[in-house]
């Protein structure tokens, strides 16, 4: 393990958040720092795999009311990256269970003497209430469709590491927008770092209100897909709209699945991102995702690194 | 993390168990170590915040037979608080599902070269059943109804640290006796530094056989609560009863939970203690769980300084 | 924690396996050379109880798609006792859930940085195809009934202690052959390094196949008993058979179980040893597998040994 003492971060724009709670709260500088220090600590761990004392005798808390294995993983290794210990709290079998509210159960956690809740729940404004409680830092992991705001820091972050920038970029999010909050954390994260931001799918899954608030809006994804920089195709959420009118799977893999002929039609240097797990067949078939305009795992890795950028900068935060 | 050497622990009476099994064996100066090493713990992490390594190198097992998310964690962190490394067993899953017996799967855990079994299981006397047949260190997390020494120590503690002493003070343990482990360690824990135990609550869920044994009982909150100093309100275990007659949680709360209206007729620097989770509005208002006389949040953080105390001890005792 | 600098492992002969998928095709050579660096690490690491740093800020994941708490205890304990990190990935609502596949479950956590997958999966030959498309290290914590390297080399590993060799050893596989990756594992391994193999059990599940392969077949444990230098005692898998014909369980105790009547009948210096859990009164008796013969338990230890070697020769194995 490297000593924080040979770690020499620069920190752009000063940090004074101590919780993560979504992008749209977020200013450009903001954002730009999180990417600048998530670049050096991914550099200085040797790629995400080495391990420094940056964070040493800190403990970071999950408390997670959805099943994730991932998200919470990367949290989890994020923080023994840094030299943290990690703790898991989950809903199954939980104090919850036996009449305790949420926020008693996060004030428990918080008087074990933890640093950071990292939580995810699927009631949007959760990790908001929760900083609003705790005195301890809150990083938001997903709250139902609302924001994920880590998911959107490592998409962008992995565009920015291809690209040298985000400006100017045109970025399509293709898929179930009504669902996702990976969908919301990119459009918010994007567009501060002034990319053009397309939202594109079926109708049902798009709603014509992204384009009041100044972004644009397309069903037919054959009509944008020669303007795009980078794609970033959302998992159909089958688990979400059971009750809605929805093209079939098959009917969707016809109209915006990335195949070989749609490749052909792309920009020549076009980046395919998926933030996972990835459907084989349904949005992206084997081809393209295996391909080399593919960076899914790069974004996995980057994942990691934004995560110790949140974790490092939220626990040096002042408290006021 | 601080280096052991940097840390001296005064243990003012000689400690010799190598396990941790209830509190009713133990003596009064035994108990009085572990109370006196615990608060030495504390201050030397922070208040349970930082690391030391005291026990790194050694591995803490938690082997759990009834769901708990809290406690666990509480011992896992406890050991890691000391440099210690955690791994956890549970029911669900294991080697006891495929005919194995508890015996066996305790001792396939120590050969693993485990230095503490924390083991929490509905039958009252597993773990002294384990003592008998391990030679690594086992702490019992709660034996059925029968006792649950660390939560009674933390209970104790938190009224030390606000008091100064226990011998005089004038504890009632109210709710549900008969089904409570946390009850069962605070009465013998109580009673043996000095205090008056009161144990209140319903008839069908407070014996007479206490007042055989020496214990004040009393059905009747109001009549007690102007002599007491400090008040234990223990969580209905809903699940616990399902068979039995015994009052409803609205005659519950009417009658037993404390609110700001039996707020004003207690004394003016009452404890208001609870061993958690709380069902706000049954045991307890609101108003009262997080007012200025309730240290529930306390006791939580005192939970890691008595584990770590638990751990400490059982770990340098003579092997017989 | 020792520093791996004052380590020094004596490797016998050139470890150039970056993965360990079975026993059958490591030659007799690789077996030993993991046998001795078990032993090495099991002294430098007091009985396989210390920790040392010898594979710090490493990550090891458990990538687990069958129930296990004891191998994948075993293998994370390992790990840490060595210094590196675990991470837990296991197949209840995780991504595979999703509609991931599990090649794509795997590269996720390897781009998560990790050094080792550790899997278990009820398809033979998963392992295989990790190994074919991950850059990082896998480990078999076994495939269906096909293998599981690490408890054949354990088992091999408590002999090759209690007798000084393997050459020229009887060793009887007794019970369910055919649904046993611990006999696979055993019946190759064991063979490489010069046993006579016999395998024994019911014609329902012990095939006249071994035979053909050069294998003596046995279905009358007391006819070969007097003949065997060790027994290994294989778990009846009821939950791997309910179609089958089959002996009852108490015929099966009849004819198979090891108790005191056929101790009286074996070898005095005979090794009683079974991979757990034990099913008392069906395969083995109380007293025999609590008895002088038995060597049970170190078998547990020696598990942690021989994933130590698994883990530390793996990492150093040229990337080729």
């Amino acid at each position: 393990m490297t000593e924080a003492a040979e770690i020499s971060l620069t920190i752009p724009y000063p940090w004074t958040r101590r919780h993560l709670l979504d992008l749209e709260s977020l200013s450009g500088d903001e954002i730009r720092t999180l990417l600048d220090v998530a670049d050096q600590l991914k550099q200085a761990t040797g790629g995400c795999r080495n391990k420094i004392s940056l964070l040493a005798g800190k403990t970071c808390a999950n408390l997670f009311f959805e099943n994730s294995t991932r998200t919470r993983n990367s949290f989890s290794l994020a923080a023994k990256r840094l030299g943290a210990d990690t703790v898991e709290f989950s809903s199954a079998g939980s104090s919850t269970a036996k009449g305790e509210t949420f926020v008693d159960t996060a004030k428990t956690i918080q008087a074990m003497g933890v640093d950071w809740v990292v939580t995810r729940h699927c009631t949007p404004g959760t990790p908001h209430l929760l900083a609003r409680e705790l005195e301890c830092c809150v990083l938001n992991a997903g709250d139902g469709p609302h924001d994920h705001p880590t998911q959107g820091l490592l998409d962008i972050l992995t565009i920015r590491q291809h690209r040298g920038r985000i400006e100017g970029l045109t970025v399509a999010l293709v898929g179930d927008i009504a669902h996702s909050r990976t969908a919301r954390a990119n459009i918010w994260g994007l567009s501060k770092l002034g990319a053009h931001v397309i939202v594109c799918g079926p109708p049902t899954l798009v709603s014509e209100r992204w384009g009041e608030l100044g972004f644009e809006v397309a069903h037919n994804l054959d009509e944008i897909l020669p303007r795009c920089d980078v794609l970033n195709l959302l998992r159909i959420q089958f688990e979400r709209q059971s009750a809605r009118p929805f093209p079939s799977v098959h009917e969707y893999a016809n109209l915006y699945a990335m195949n070989v002929e749609r490749m052909a039609k792309a920009k020549s240097d076009i980046l395919i991102m998926a933030p996972g797990p990835i459907n084989r067949g349904v949005e992206i078939t084997p081809e393209v995702a295996d391909g080399p305009h593919s960076v899914i795992l790069e974004q996995v890795t980057n994942g990691i690194a934004v995560r110790m950028a949140a974790l490092y900068l939220t626990a040096n935060a002042p408290i006021s």
